[in-house]
């Protein structure tokens, strides 16, 4: 049989070492196919290219580095490497694109900024079954062998399964030692937000700026939910999707009177 | 009665023709504060700046500016501009957001990649009511005073009515004169997607690059979809969630073997 072409892309960068363990996971169940940014793309959101030029190059980078695996940089966003990807860089339609692992978590609210998450969308939205996968621990360092068999299983089960048109799975994994995390669990994205504080400074030349900092506030208490699952010692698979109609509102706004 | 503080923001940056546009069509209808980005910010999504500083600059634009009309650049993306407006630069918590208007459309799919909406969509994550307002029309030069009454329309009713918790609303209007405006219509985002198209070139010194450009493609007939609201000649409002759970398909991953 035929092995499944697997994408790979994220948005820290190509030699990021979350993305690094995911091509060592997912090299093990498919052929395997990186387009990923060549600089970091945190915070970038659903961003494309569109007045701007893209580079791409292909390389090589694992020191353990086959045949069978290709890889690609791109100058721009997740968003971008993919679509790039699909378009120009693949020889055929991928069986799943698996985009992370991000450095720091990507659940509840968060999943609306999220480079990571954006470039699994952009996959849904082309048809080809997508998962975006972060571990909460945002460092560089961080250790991510104890999400191997949690992530190589939900691969699986998504090439044997599908996944529902329209969606995505947005996977996050607690920080925590293999033995430690107590399972998987199918969430809804909790309710939260980040209470902004902006670090007010002043430039070398006497010119004002501005850092963005803030706080994560979970407003929800819910134990459906990705936060109650990350904080109890599982992983949270939320089902994603990109129609964004809140149809239960619109009968809502329908009273309105409008025209 | 004090008037409603109305932050207007936007993606084409301060100096476009669409959001001066609207802010001469909100100054009839409250107090008007602006916080937009100081260049073109089109397809960001909802990127945010995270690793580099934000700048804000205090200006006045308007020929017909009054003392009620206070202005501000941002150097960031439009969900930073909505961000910087709440935290730091609006004195109380504003009434309403309204973002655009864009110069092009943010229908169907585009809501996904549209820094008009991430806007709203930032603003409605805090709890602000908010609005994206679209033309279809690409054209810097476009007309957008047909759209004039139906916008004010559309605020009047959300400042009287509120906005259901956790909605923000997607506006987009036909490029038509105002008398062949059928009127406004409650929709759902239509399902649809772009068939990219990579133009390659080589650079002066040799390198190759790429322009993204595509072909929209509408995968959907229904009558109750934004795009067919706009071809047939009515301006289409679609109530918008953030939270991005695919609740029906929570049940089916749940039969995954997994743990």
């Amino acid at each position: 049989m035929k092995k499944p072409l697997i994408l790979v892309t994220n948005d820290d960068g190509i030699t990021a070492p979350g993305l690094r363990a995911l091509v060592s996971f997912v090299k093990e169940i498919g052929e395997v196919v990186v387009v990923a940014p060549d600089s970091p793309q945190s915070g970038m959101g659903h961003a494309i290219t569109i007045d701007n030029l893209l580079y791409s190059k292909k390389m090589t980078l694992d020191l353990d580095q086959d045949e069978s695996t290709v890889e690609y940089s791109c100058s721009g966003t997740p968003a971008d490497c993919v679509k790039l990807g699909l378009q120009e860089l693949l020889d055929r339609k991928p069986d799943l694109c698996v985009s992370g692992i991000n450095h720091g978590s990507n659940s509840s609210i968060n999943v609306i900024y999220s480079g990571t998450m954006s470039a699994a969308i952009e996959a849904g939205i082309e048809g080809i079954p997508a998962i975006g996968f972060s571990l909460c621990d945002y460092k560089w360092e961080a250790d991510f062998s104890p999400a191997k068999n949690f992530i190589q299983q939900i691969i699986r089960e998504a090439l044997e399964n599908g996944i529902p048109t329209g969606v995505v799975l947005n996977v996050n994994i607690p920080k925590l030692e293999a033995k430690k995390i107590k399972g998987i669990k199918i969430c809804r994205q909790a309710r939260a937000n980040w209470k902004e504080k902006f670090d007010k400074r002043t430039s070398p030349t006497g010119k004002e700026y501005y850092w963005l900092t803030g706080e994560f506030e979970l407003l929800d208490k819910g134990e459906d939910t990705d936060e109650w699952a990350l904080a109890n010692g599982f992983i949270s698979v939320v089902p994603t999707q990109f129609d964004l109609t809140a149809h239960h509102a619109i009968q809502t706004i329908n009273n309105w009177k409008l025209n």
